[in-house]
This record gives C-alpha cells, sequence and structure tokens, in this order.
C-alpha cells in the first residue's frame, strides 16, 4: 500500500463525489500528525470507467466513484467496471446523504429569481420545493450541478443554480437556500478503490460477485446456503445481467466481514465449488456516521 | 377490466417511454378489428408518481413507466411508489433497446454541426461515437431528450439534438445519424400498470416485495426455499433499504408464473407465514422480442 499522494474522481470539481472524497480523507487521514489536505493531488476525471481504469492503470493511489443512488449518472456503471473490466478493489465506502443547496451570487433576492439552472436529476429531487417556492421560475439543464453554478458566474442576479456547498465555495457564491431537497432520506454510497485489500477494521464489508451458468431454480439457494450455514449476513444482493461468456447470471452480494475472517474465506472457497467463477470487488471498513 | 379509452406515460411527448407505449398497445391490441392507436388517449404526465397515482385515483386505465436501466431518471422510485404508496398492479412488461438518434434541421451537414444539445444520460451513453465524430463540439444540457429535439426548432443549422425517432416525427425534423448510442445492448424495462391482476397468458412473470422484520442471517435463505422447493425459478432478485414501520429490509422478486398458478399461490401462502409481509406487484405476460 502506496503512501496516498494521487486520488481520482468523478469530476467535475464541485460534485458529490470530491464531496465524499475530501469525507473519505478527513475520516481516514487527518489523525495522521504529518497530513495536510493540500499535499494529496485530487484529480478530476470525465467518466466512472476514467476513474477506475486509473487506478488499474496505477496513475493514481485511489479513485472515489458513487455506486448506489448517485444523482450524477448510472451507476450500474461502476458495478460493470469492477466486474467485468479491472482488478481494482473497493477499500472503502463513503455513505453521504444528499444535500441539495439553492446558489445565487450575493444579495440576490428570491423573489428576483426567474431561471433555476441545475442537472436534471437535482431538479427532479427538489421539484416539490421548486413547485411551492418557485411555481413560474424557467427551469434550465445543466450537465452536471457543478457546471450549472459554475455558469452562474456569467449569468445576471436573476439566475440561480442547484448544487453542492462545495460548489458554492469554489466559485465563490452564496447559499440563499439551504437543503432545498424533497426527501431528507436521500443518500448516496460511494466506493474508494485501490489496487490492494484493506486491511480489517473492527467492522468490514466484503463484495463479491458470483457468475452463474445456468439461471435454474434453487441455484441462488445453493450460493446462499453457504453464509446461511456459517451465520454471515448479508447486507445487499442483487441479480444482474451477465455479459456474454461470463456466465448465465450475475449475483452482486454485500456481506459482513472481511476475507480474512476464516469464515468468510471459507464460505468464498466453498462456494468456488458451486458456481462459475468468483470475484472479490473488496474487503473494507464498514462506513459509520 | 375496462375497455382501454386512457393510458398515461412518462412524459413529455416523444420521450422512449411513449415509444414503449406505442410497442405496448401494437403488440396487444392491434389483434382486435375495430382497434385504433386514434382512439385511445395517451396523456403524458410530469414524474412516474403522477402515472401510477393516476391509475390509482381511476383517472386512466392504465399507464406506462420505466422500471430498470432507463435513461429518463430514477427507476428505484418506480419500485418505491408501487411498493410503499399504490395499489396498481403491473399488468405488462415492454423491454426495449435504446436507440439514441441524431437530429437536425432537414439538410443539415454533419460538418456545419458546432453544438449537440441533449438529456446529459443521453450524451452520457453516446460519448464514445460524440469524442470520435464531434471532438470539439459544445454538449448543451436539456431536461429530457424530447425538449431537446423540440428545442432545434428555435435553433440555427449549426446545432443537431440526441433523442428518440418518435421525437424526430413529432417535431418535424431528420434523423441525420441512426443509433448512435456506444453500447449496443443498453435496454429498458418498462411496466404497464393497471387496477387489476392480468389474465394468464402463455409465459407469465410474477413480482413480490416481501417485508422482513429482521436483517439476520438466513432469513432471505429461508425465503428463497419456498420456491426452490417448488422449482419456481426466479428471474430478478434485489435487496433494497425498507421505509420506516415497515420492516428493516425489503427484497423485489420476479419468478417464472401467474399468481393463478397453484404452485405460486402455494408459494406466497408459505411465504406470508415466515415473513411480515408480502405485497404481489403483479402478475403479466412475460416479454417476448
Amino acid at each position: 500500500m502506496d503512501e496516498l499522494k494521487k486520488i481520482s474522481y468523478l469530476g467535475p470539481e464541485g460534485t458529490f463525489t470530491e464531496e465524499a472524497l475530501i469525507l473519505y480523507l478527513k475520516k481516514n487521514y487527518e489523525k495522521n500528525n504529518n497530513f495536510s489536505l493540500n499535499k494529496i493531488e485530487k484529480i478530476p476525471l470525465p467518466t466512472i470507467t476514467d476513474v477506475i481504469k486509473s487506478v488499474d492503470r496505477g496513475e493514481v493511489n485511489q479513485g472515489v466513484v458513487p455506486i448506489e443512488n448517485s444523482i450524477e449518472g448510472s451507476v450500474n456503471l461502476t458495478l460493470d467496471v469492477l466486474t467485468f473490466e479491472s482488478e481494482a478493489k473497493i477499500i472503502s465506502e463513503v455513505v453521504m446523504p444528499i444535500k441539495h443547496q439553492l446558489i445565487a451570487k450575493s444579495q440576490v433576492k428570491l423573489k428576483q429569481i426567474k431561471r433555476i439552472i441545475s442537472h436534471p436529476h437535482a431538479t427532479a429531487q427538489c421539484r416539490i420545493f421548486l413547485n411551492q417556492k418557485f411555481p413560474n421560475v424557467e427551469i434550465i439543464a445543466a450537465n452536471s450541478t457543478a457546471e450549472a453554478v459554475k455558469r452562474l458566474k456569467e449569468e445576471d442576479s436573476e439566475s440561480a443554480a442547484i448544487g453542492t456547498k462545495i460548489a458554492a465555495e469554489i466559485y465563490g457564491l452564496e447559499i440563499i437556500l439551504s437543503d432545498i431537497e424533497d426527501n431528507k432520506d436521500n443518500k448516496t454510497r460511494f466506493v474508494v478503490i485501490g489496487n490492494f485489500i484493506a486491511k480489517k477494521s473492527a467492522n468490514n464489508k466484503t463484495s463479491v460477485v458470483c457468475f452463474l451458468k445456468k439461471d435454474k431454480p434453487g441455484s441462488l439457494y445453493n450460493i446462499l446456503k453457504e453464509f446461511a450455514q456459517r451465520n454471515i449476513n448479508l447486507t445487499k444482493l442483487e441479480s444482474r445481467p451477465a455479459k456474454k461468456n461470463l456466465g448465465d447470471y450475475v449475483f452482486m452480494i454485500d456481506m459482513e466481514g472481511h476475507v480474512h475472517d476464516k469464515v468468510i474465506y471459507e464460505a468464498l472457497e466453498s462456494l468456488r465449488t458451486k458456481v462459475y467463477l468468483v470475484k472479490l470487488l473488496g474487503s473494507y471498513p464498514a462506513w459509520k456516521e
């Protein structure tokens, strides 16, 4: 495990993935005496595939991508690239509430606002708020919440954007209404990937993919038997279509425990005798608020 | 089961959901002698929740929404609204390849194009194509592919949009390059919902949600036992977080068969004794190409 010098993430700057990256660094590295956020080079890349492959190519030490419930794009892509196109491992997870901010130039008053710019997912997630407070404003789409906030710089004071706190900071703009999302339980799970298996911590999770050759009744049942018999707790389970020549069916399984725990290792070993392929996506510390 | 007069769908006009709706009508109703597409009122609604609730309120006979892999927005929302906020049932499914078209005013030449407008998901799904053929064009975001195509009407001949065939028809524009998506296997599954259980056909699927009170090892294993013992084939399985007071864990299960098949009915009855709640989302004909 190299010293952390470079970390890539799904860009552009000022998105939720950058917020997750900073949260991850603070939580995991701030206790080190000689740690400073400024010493680490954060590299925004345009796609999830680019981030994961930058780790595979050794261009960065680690990378951060959304994996569940993201508002920034497809997270099936993260699972697919990790499963089919990469040997990088999940080394950490970050679960972050998705908070939307209404951002404008300083001293803009609410009743002046005639246009609100954002990514379509963000405007969809603030629909009730927008209907109530801004029934007549024009909703303008942007390719990311960060692009929306950046674009405000060129706009007059009749425009606002929906974006992140960090984007407001980066572009020197003001948050005029905080936490405007309709659903306060909206969370996104991000994963940090690297070229190693993370060390065991107090509470761990392990993610694997199983490839099955035949979608026959009972096959998933036989898989789960391995975990049930050993009292291993599954935290997530999802069937996914397989790519050609790689089995007919794929199951993504998250469980409590670390692959270096004897019981987890043995369950996976036994599983390998029953299915076409088991691929370890990683063992890593479970996220705690 | 009422005569089909009104059918709602996730709008606006000209999106993939409207294409799926038309495919569904042609496949299921065209064999009727007195059927005509024009006799059915198609009602675009702004959100998935609106579509599902329009069925619950009896304002329409049926509704069409995306449920998996959609590029138009969150499909978790479809599962959540059907699970937690609706008594409407899935009565049919439509699986449609997602094809993107490059659309412009007539006689626009490729090398004239300086701007391409679309929903961020659509541009993301054509990223390789865009990098190769249009490395220097400006990518402009729209709130839907339909909005992108509609906006072309006001643009000069240096603009193009990425959208659906049906949108090109609706707005009288030309497809200048067909099927420009990077991934030819990209499909979206739509469901048709109504206020009844669909009749048995030759090949059926049944979707249910199980609510579990404790996320304890083996509980999912016990659920699957009911299906494995009866040789019922599961086609999809997904764990999802539960809402408060409705159990701690939720499993979405799709299986082959109809709830009016004795074996399916008995499996569900037995399941009800093991879990907190089983909710039937519907039994419906399995999609055939």
